[in-house]
């Protein structure tokens, strides 16, 4: 379920991100409650275990320690990691994004070049449209997590319309190991071809342009395969993730409060609660998080594209236009501005 | 209305960029000065308050509390989320513009192609690029509040001439719940169709280069439409949002004058007038605003794009292009350069 | 008059670049000196007054006062902002050179498709030439300063020969407001259908690809259109320029040599001329010059496109191509390494 | 064997990376653990020696030389030369993997195209899909180490029956000294003439269509021979492995622990255990080897591209495409949808 | 000469990178050695100066003079500079590998689409080649140093065989100021519509796909064309220069060993070769190096494109692929996975 706020931001006005502050659904803090409630957890544990339970001499030691520590968390350039690594997967999100399959202009070939209003031209229409949208559904089993529990079977493909029992059986009867998702396509064409044989495609030129468009459809269901297939690398993301830990980790013995009679530098004052430190947390964390987030945008965040949604439009909208708006066109009359 | 100033900016003299500090139109201050007045309200308040209110014991405190909050302050790698965040923000805005349709291409190849200067040769070349003005103008319905607040109904696109009644009447009739931007580019493959079966487009290359025209328009609604659908994740709008706000929030009060008879280091003097962190203000306050400006550039800005403009613009070139200059060519005569 | 240096650093050798310091067409200096005597003039006169008029008191507030405004200037991300935006203004720069059209491919394609080497022949070829030409001058004539110089009225770029008379009567004929640089592109389309028409141009694939290319020019010219229409959000230049200006103002106090005998901190000795900070002025200004200069490439910097040029050349090798050279091919004869 | 963990990420939740640092395969511990092994000896070899074998004034200078390591090593910019360099690795590794020849889009032409069930028809296509994949298995045997160690001499192509005795035979006594990876692609070129002249492809379109295709897979298998042979300048990487090796040679004596007794600022404390510089050689050393690993996807690190599992799929969904596949559609039967 | 070294780094082990730090050829030793002996001398002259020949209150002098360069040089943002210019540099050069003309895919066409075995046959194929060859000879001859030597006259191209004497003669006689490596293209052309009239190219969209393919071609040289012409703005240049020369001007004072007796803070040892800041020299002038490589790639560094190479390598395959290996194809037989 995207979470759309555009309209919210059409105009730059007094505050207008800060009116963002206030949403819940796929906002930071929904992300992050469960993160902050550990990291206070273990920051109380820790400042009650140094006021309450030790001893004098090792409550001087924790405070060279949390000195320390402090002194490291500075040391990591947590900004320069994030920003570079989050740059990297925007990019690849909006990425995959633009290899989303949408069987629009395939469509509108389709209702143009294979003519006929009978029965049997209504059926290669319909068949060839089903055959794209099937063809990105079945990717989309293997990409999207919310699509496969949708379609945890192939039975359900079936049921859903998607394909029939018999393309099921031939799918299936087919010797290879790897992802069939091609194999729609590689009906479409033949379907294709012998509608050009049967002249239901009248020229060459338009079959060329048919299949042309469907090998962009077919590639882009491949770039969503491989985005699935080539993860960032692992490397990296661990990097990141022990970069952003390991600097909360020194945080929650380096910021505690000390004892401001002790005089350490930066510690004159007692406030309890670390403010500082939480908005940190907020902030870093909550870069973090659009990282994960974005990271596989095929699973069920609350920012994650609606495939689900997408699998209905362009069936709906595929059958619509090469089969109820066929050869329709409304009255041409003359418009308001004619002579 | 967009701000454009390039012209101002041709020639690199002596502060170039000086002129432009002057204007208001689009400018940071008229975005900002909202955000400045409550700022300084606030810092005032708070000066007040420290200087006249508090007595010496909690002048103290608020001392210290001053110096940590500066501390802090210093800690908040603002430069380098903003700087990431609107790199990325410009990037889809200029990703937005790049995929705003124009109709000129199709318009030549309309012009050229569909041959008849007779009455049906002119009203199918005018429906077809009505057509294609169409479906922009559907879109910009969905992503611009500009053009939404010119066509609150689809009465008002009826009444500014780009559709017919009954096209309304078929459009509202189609049973599908979804956006129907792409009704008119089917329509419009339609009538193409039968525009080459009646042989006013004479050839199937012709025929197939206006269809693939027809779906770039159509990609790039789409586009502009996903752009609107998949905003940049919320949290990262978020993240930058609370950098900022907590930037300033620390800014309140560790900037504050203290009373320089205390001797804190680097609070020796005491201006009452904090120059320096109301031109910090204005930096990273205005380079957000940036991003704000950006993040919808269909909004009504002054720097967002004239959709308006547009939707007039295109439609009359489109319509002179293949109808009063239809097949239209000065004399041919010997250029200056001839032997 | 664009400067080009790239046969002075083909290979990397000992210090490379330090011979480029020395130019002066282009060059850091040539742009900077202005604003550099300005601030040395500034930066004295503070000093001056600093060291002569100044009363004992007034000289220690003024020490306190530059000091802080030491400390201000080193607390603005200068080498931030600048390095985002001038990334920006330079990918903006390279995305309108791409969008400078060139005709060659066109004059390939109209050179080798119209056929007739008798007079009405090349009077066609020639015509679509110079409407392709004058298509790129128009749009020209509204982003560039220089091309807009030599062009003040339509009449000169009719006796430039870009056009007849006859022409700029039925340009200016057309009922539109808007910029009407596509008017000879369509002139072109209708002139290259006519000339399908009588056979000259002698298959459809030849038509559509001529007319593909033609499309290919314009929406370049309507991108060179767009980026002079769209600037960069006048919010961003300000804010940048905001910045280094509060940068050098804080620091034509903060970098004054204060008395060495009042024992500040880094103030133990007194040169006079701050060459640091003249250097660091040399470096940041400089690189905002870069912007400053790239951000329109259309004017007469000494960097900047040098439109003129390019509108003789394209001319000149356009008419080469399509007459002199039509159907000329030397002698074909074995080459060195047959067989 | 690429390392994909797309599913593990697919939902932003309590620790989402978290889980990916329990992983082996492909981590940064497996990548890490060797180089972090000798810093530990050179490590706990200077503690050692400062501790025991060093006289007293041996460790005073010891120690001032440990501070002044320690300055050095806050000098070097690492953080930003390696996001800079770990940006550009990255981009030419997805550059490469773009670069991937899927021979999908030609399969679905030639099976398409190329009419006939006989055996002749039938040993065209499939011939003609195994040039296309020879092309690929050439170039990937001067490309990947992991395809060269599967087919250490052209006789395994043959013997893989990826291309005949006969081929190999012609192929090798063709007089050329470079890489000839393209051959193939020319007796595709000369088969698919052939069959056209046949009319087993009918018609000159499809011709051209089965020719362009051809040709983008050649600019692949052309990309990745140039990313093969222009590396990433020399320079660069030495750059980059100078600032990361030099800041750890300082961290070695800059991060032991001195005297607490010396009172030396930020070395009160003597932990033995120099935890933080441990996770900044993590973290920074596993930045390095993100490029490391990236900068060559085609050899057997865990995160390189499976190139072998390539050639096979590639292969065997090819040849079901042309020949299994052929003509072949499930019976075309009213959907779901049906009215 | 391209130093190659992707087989070094195709797995990441143990030191991958480190072994790369062992190379002579394209190394940054090479590049830096020069530059560094200069550095070294004048730091060993002003050591020597101030250890020897300065009198006690002169080297106090020098001792302030020295904090302050130290400091100065501390506020240089050469990271960030070098950072982004690098990016761009690099840009740039990838920009400029893959505009360079590969003329396979054309070879591909035209060994497909031009009929016939006899000597006319051959002679059009071949001609049609060399002009391509040709046009990226005359490119390369204007942009890089390395083939300029090889063809420091025209005659020289003649005598290569990539042109006949009359071929010569005609293009000399054109006349046009402006660099001419478009007329071979013009020559194709013509050939080519010729080669159609006379029948050996047999249809319409054979012919315009050599065409467009050559127009590919040609714009690949104008853009290398361009990218000689419109030159990296020189401002940007010399400001990048400015900042790591004056950041090694102020090196040369501040990272002088001051004597420790008088207890300059972070002076208190006296090593005689300032290894770290010799390190820092290696890092940065390294950086600014690949640079200086990069910025025009069609020189003689160790890491240039070889164009010569090129040169030899396509006039070779090119030839061969339209004429020894025309219509060739090996016998077609059952491959090993039939049935």
């Amino acid at each position: 379920m995207t979470v759309t706020y555009s309209r919210r931001v059409a105009d730059a006005r007094l505050g207008t991100f800060s009116h963002l502050l206030l949403r819940w659904r796929g906002s930071i803090y929904k992300l992050l409650y469960k993160e902050l409630i550990i990291f206070i957890i273990f920051y109380s544990g820790l400042s009650v275990m140094y006021r309450v339970l030790l001893n004098e001499e090792q409550r001087r030691l924790f405070e060279k320690l949390a000195i320390n520590c402090d002194k490291y968390a500075s040391l990591i350039p947590l900004s320069f990691v994030l920003g570079f690594y989050v740059a990297l997967v925007v990019s690849r999100w909006w990425g995959q994004f633009e290899s989303v399959p949408w069987p629009d202009r395939l469509g509108a070939l389709v209702g143009g070049h294979v003519r006929g209003a009978d029965e049997s031209g209504r059926l290669i229409r319909r068949t060839l449209m089903r055959y794209a949208n099937l063809s990105g559904v079945l990717i989309y089993r293997s990409v999207s997590t919310a699509v496969y529990k949708r379609f945890p079977t192939m039975e359900h493909v079936v049921q859903a319309g998607l394909m029939t029992a018999e393309e099921l059986r031939q799918l299936e009867e087919l010797p290879s190991p790897h992802n069939k998702f091609w194999v729609p396509c590689t009906w479409f064409v033949n379907l294709a071809m012998r509608a050009r044989t049967e002249g239901r495609i009248n020229n060459d030129v338009a079959l060329s342009a048919l299949l042309s468009e469907l090998n962009t459809l077919r590639s882009q269901c491949t770039k969503l395969f491989s985005y699935d297939w080539i993860s960032l690398p692992l490397v990296y993301t661990q990097v990141v993730t022990v970069a952003v830990y390991s600097f909360f980790l020194a945080c929650l013995i380096g910021r505690q409060f000390l004892d401001p009679s002790q005089d350490y530098p930066g510690h004159d004052l007692d406030f309890y609660v670390p403010v500082f430190t939480l908005l940190q947390f907020f902030f870093y964390v909550g870069w973090l998080k659009v990282a994960e987030q974005l990271i596989n945008p095929f699973g069920e965040d609350d920012d994650d594209f609606e495939t689900n949604w997408l699998v209905d439009r362009n069936l709906q909208v595929s059958l619509l236009v090469v089969d109820e708006m066929y050869d329709g066109v409304p009255q041409v009359e003359r418009d308001k501005y004619w002579d």
